[in-house]
C-alpha cells in the first residue's frame, strides 16, 4: 500500500525541479489536458490505456499541489472524514445526485 | 498516512452507490468541473479553499475509478515507478517542458 503522500514525494523526487520552471499556471494546463484524454481512454476498450490516464491525471494533480505547496492526503482527509462533507453521512444521504 | 486504496475505498463506501447510478460519463463531468474550480481557487489567496479543491477532484477522480472499476494506487504505481515512463530516470531528463 502506497501513501498520496508517498506518491506527491515520488512526483516531487522525479518533476518537481521541471513542474517549478514550468509554474503553476502550465501545470494546471497539463493537468486538463490528461483530464481531456482520460475522457478519450473512456471511450475506448484498451484497459490500460485507460489505467494510464487514470494515472496521468494522478500524476499531474500531484505535480500542480507540489507547485502550489499543497499537502493532498492533509487535504483530502480533512475534507472528506470517511463520510460526505455536506450530509456528514456514510454512504452520502444527500438528496441531489 | 493513508493509501490511494484506501482513499478510494473511502469514495466508494460514501459515494458509489450515487456514483453508479449517475455513471461514468456523469462522474466524468463532475471531475471536469472540480478542475476548474481549482483551477478558479488558483487564481484566489485563500488556502483553505484551495486545498478543499484538490481534495474535490482527487475525489471526484477516486470516484470515477470507482465506477469504471479502475485501480488508482495500482494504475499510478504501474506507470510511474519512481522514476519518469519516458525517460525512466529520476530526476526525468526528458528535454521538454
Amino acid at each position: 500500500m502506497t501513501s498520496i503522500r508517498e506518491v506527491q514525494d515520488m512526483m516531487a523526487n522525479i518533476y518537481l525541479s521541471r513542474d517549478s520552471r514550468r509554474g503553476a499556471e502550465g501545470t494546471f494546463r497539463w493537468l486538463k489536458e490528461e483530464v481531456e484524454e482520460l475522457g478519450e481512454a473512456m471511450q475506448k476498450t484498451d484497459k490500460t490505456s485507460l489505467e494510464d490516464e487514470f494515472a496521468d491525471v494522478l500524476a499531474w494533480l500531484a505535480s500542480l499541489a507540489n507547485v502550489l505547496e499543497n499537502d493532498l492526503e492533509r487535504a483530502t482527509l480533512r475534507k472528506y472524514d470517511y463520510s460526505c462533507p455536506k450530509c456528514a453521512s456514510s454512504p452520502c444521504e444527500c438528496s441531489h445526485v
